[in-house]
């Protein structure tokens, strides 16, 4: 990403009380730490607090494996479970698969800001159920796998979702992005890449929902038009949503015209998305999220 | 409106073939009409032409009837049908009776943008089934009256409805403005009132139709909320759509937030669609509508 | 404004240096206190350091003269300039003057706004150079004071601007609100007035500075137009700015059309500035905002 | 483009009168013309007339440069100047010639558009300053001209920019891309180019002409950064205006977050900008522009 010089991202969330933001804050202050970006919130609701901050690296006397270590007992003292709570360092570097189909667009786009360097990730690789996208992406410098998947064959289907899994988790990576991928994934890949799996879908969710959502908002007359990127759970269509964004469209825009400028909102708004999840930016609550 | 000078409105439609422009814009032409602005639409799908021109009424040796008359025959060679067009004329004034309930802002924004001359209409009468905005009606000196509708109580509630009904029609108006107006219309006067009663929906339909979309909106987590103005029909939110837009929200707004917020919007786009309407520049085609 | 309970609002502004947020946070526990909204930013160009903090006031065993006193201490610690940071206290009803002249739409917007409760704040007084908004003013229960300013009389001019400094300085105002008032505060005003003088221009700064630019904007072909919210200082339109919006216009919008459609994006910059500047939202630093 | 069958597009401007629409509809319906897509404006301050009208090429008895020659007496009826009107073929491939320097983001975006055959054209050569994006240009087929500028030596830039009018006059292109290409252009190359080149400017003209805009809008402080597709004139960043488009920034965005989230704006203004001039859309009129 852009960040200039090694950071180390805390990313935690407990049950809200008086003096949390002191515990962590004279936590880092006394190892040193030097805050160099900080959000809170507070959820009046469920009454749940979130924070993430950035600490540049130099600034403290250890490395990322100690800050998590000592890390762990302010987690404790202030409650929060384990698993709603991080600390990673921006000297990793992020590792992205992304799953295509026939729609180039995406795709492209990412590519493009990869090389770049806006996106500064590596595409471990590209996972197409077609094979046209393989020339772009070796063209990148970047492997392609084919794996078709058949219509009508439950059997070769439950196959080609093994095939995809056994690619994917090959390369153990921090995003699984489905850029425009027109296959639904099975109930427990969802779950084994719960948080982890970025979906685009081409309406303003939860306005059309499935397929062929052009199509619908055109039939019912919509004056605007937009694009949803969401964590992918069971519930098509129906996870955190991350980021949304739309396009005005009118009466001479035809179905056709829709799909043209809907592309436009689907890049940018998979774009945002995956950036702000690869930077941690991203806290999921029940089925909101936090974006800091 | 903001017309400068006293025009005559031809809204047309019927079944496409070649030429329609010919035949109305010679038409025109033979009467030495300045046509001042002009726009067509062909819809593909369903083969259906559409045209509004704005003709400088000086510019004619004769007054809108007899251009209404003399157009009839024009309409017909053309195979329209009867009420698929209309002449109307900016220098007839236009009249408006707005619907409210206890929400304020849609009512004060349309008051403001009366007294501003910005919308130059005749407020005929606001009604509202609470009086709290008699106050503020009448120190713009229109006439307020209060129809209250029972709880609870289906036959007093049709009385309502009637007195209501009296006191729309009794203006004849060009619209009828449902400003945060929170009964729903009995079929028989969407029926009655339908292509100019205008309602405003607090959410970007088709997502959160019904009650409290706000609280619905917040409960989904999105990213952006919206405001929908559409021609009110039986089928509750599921009418034509005149305008939309949204305005960004995020996880920090409440759903209190998110209402004031929505109000801006809520405004804005009321404020369009009843210009357009006023304007003659909305043409309904099915449940979709041609904005010219 | 939209807060449900009482809260005490902190901001501060100090050199960057490790620890500040560690002093501040822990400072407010070790009284009890509850933050519910916290918001930092450091400029890495100026290595400036900013903070916001909202506390319930019941969470405090005192009350906000008492949180003053303590906080100076912090403040000195912590290397802070006198007049760099602030304690408010949202139980304290805000009070605001409108200065306007013919233009209704600011106005008549942030009546709307303060009748339905929206902007929950005191309109001490409406001052206008011309007597138009009486009426309108004086039905919402607001004193209007009418100071003409003479053209080319200099004399009767600085009489007139020693007029309406003394009406404005009377209420003691949190803010002094430029709600498209034509006259140019002279510089002694703009002193004294500094930090709490909002004025709206009605184009995206710095395009289009000074008089008419909507036709400056229409001249130049550009198609968006846009808003200002800023901070008034003795350089015309170079003020800090607070908030900016565009609206899309093309070829066939005339001047006036420019005009219509830029009051609705005047109105809204406006309001939301006006907003965030009670809110205690906005901290000036050099020609530039942080909002929190 | 996306146009679905062949079509002659006919784009018209002269001194407004009674009967142009007339004139040019009875002509086309006289030879049994399918109007598939018409588009009128008058600009009321220069009374200046403009059409644009798509015709459906099956619809005609006869070819492209028949119609040409029919029409040429239309326009010479109705008083137009040579040069103020033209008839062109969809059927004819568009040819686009990109220049760029060492920003990649416009270049890989326009080549992912056309490689998605969302934009239908041939990009007959790439032609760079810098060799960088040799590579990526090939992968998709395309030649490549690398033209280094020397710096401080103005017999060598005048070479430099001699090799490239040959290299492009050689295409005889429909659109001239200044894809961030950071040469200024001579004088003469502007007027031989003239409605022909295409610039893309990182800022939202009239603010921040000439060097890092983006650098200018950080230290002005704007709460939105913007970008302008305009024709390119011998008056740096002074063009006729074809579209811009603007994305929110805060205090918390530094010039480099400014730089990232303006690419975003810059590509999708350059690709409307360039779909509209090769749809034969935009009709320049003084320093503005009518787009259809």
């Amino acid at each position: 990403m852009s960040l200039p010089e090694r950071r180390y991202v805390i990313t935690f969330g407990c049950r809200d009380r008086t003096g949390i933001v002191a515990r962590i804050s004279s936590f880092l202050a006394e190892q040193g730490g030097w805050i160099v970006e900080a959000a809170y919130h507070t959820d009046p609701t469920t009454n749940w607090f979130f924070t993430r901050q950035e600490v540049r690296a130099d600034s403290l006397p250890f490395g990322v494996d100690e800050l998590r270590t000592r890390f762990t007992e302010v987690a404790r003292d202030l409650g929060a479970l384990p698993g709603s709570w991080r600390v990673t360092d921006t000297g990793e570097r992020k590792r992205v698969v992304i799953l295509v189909s026939k729609d180039k667009h995406c795709l492209y786009d990412l590519l493009g800001r990869v090389a770049a360097q806006e996106l500064d990730v590596d595409v471990s690789a590209v996972i197409g159920n077609h094979a046209g996208m393989a020339g772009i992406t070796r063209a990148h410098g970047i492997p392609f796998h084919h794996v078709p998947f058949p219509v009508n064959d439950p059997e070769g289907k439950q196959a080609a979702f093994a095939q995809l899994r056994q690619l994917v988790d090959a390369h153990e990576p921090h995003a699984v992005v489905l850029a425009r991928f027109m296959q639904i994934l099975p109930a427990e890949l969802c779950a084994d890449w719960a948080g982890r799996a970025l979906n685009i879908h081409h309406s303003f969710l939860p306005s059309f929902v499935g397929a062929r959502p052009y199509h619908q908002a055109h039939g019912r007359g919509v004056k605007l038009i937009g694009a949803t990127c969401h964590y992918v759970t069971a519930d098509l269509d129906e996870g955190p949503i991350i980021e949304q964004d739309v396009i005005r469209v009118d009466h001479a825009d035809s179905v056709t015209d829709m799909v043209r400028k809907g592309r436009d909102i689907e890049k940018v708004v998979l774009a945002r998305g995956l950036r702000w999840h690869l930077e941690d930016r991203v806290l999921v609550h029940g089925n909101q999220t936090v974006i800091f």
